[in-house]
């Protein structure tokens, strides 16, 4: 199979994974079950990533993480604004 | 900045982000936002990154993909575990 063409089917599937997640939390108003220090790793390691994709002119990755990283913002979003609700 | 130490740092990050997810789904025995069609997404996805990273010849990609790919059967374990408790 075609590398690149493989790296953008592993871009999409882990891009649109954050999309029911995001959509959840709006829906329920809930970001309890998501902890606080996931969203924060995530987001520094999907900048990584970002970079990491850059470096490797890869972009399967440079798109995917482009993306998942403004996806990651409004999970961060929620989370923050739901702080004071309950503990991390 | 060297490129794979890069990865290393990026794939160290995107890992352990799974890890506190998973410790608290054990805790909390509850995995209610966390929506399924993520867990099933990004277990097919990060998969799909696995091949991408052994085509490219990408240790932390290889690496990092790896041991995501365990923590994420761990999270999907506890999901369908739920499943009977709430819809989706």
């Amino acid at each position: 199979m075609d590398t690149e063409l493989l790296g953008y089917a592993a871009g999409i599937l882990t891009t649109f994974a954050f999309f029911p997640q995001a959509l959840r939390m709006i829906r329920t108003r809930q970001a309890r079950d998501v902890s606080m220090t996931w969203a924060i790793t995530m987001t520094a390691g999907v900048f990584l990533w970002l970079c990491y994709g850059i470096m490797m002119h890869s972009l399967p990755m440079i798109l995917a993480n482009c993306v998942t990283l403004v996806l990651l913002f409004i999970i961060l979003f929620f989370k923050i604004r739901d702080q004071g609700n309950s503990e991390s």
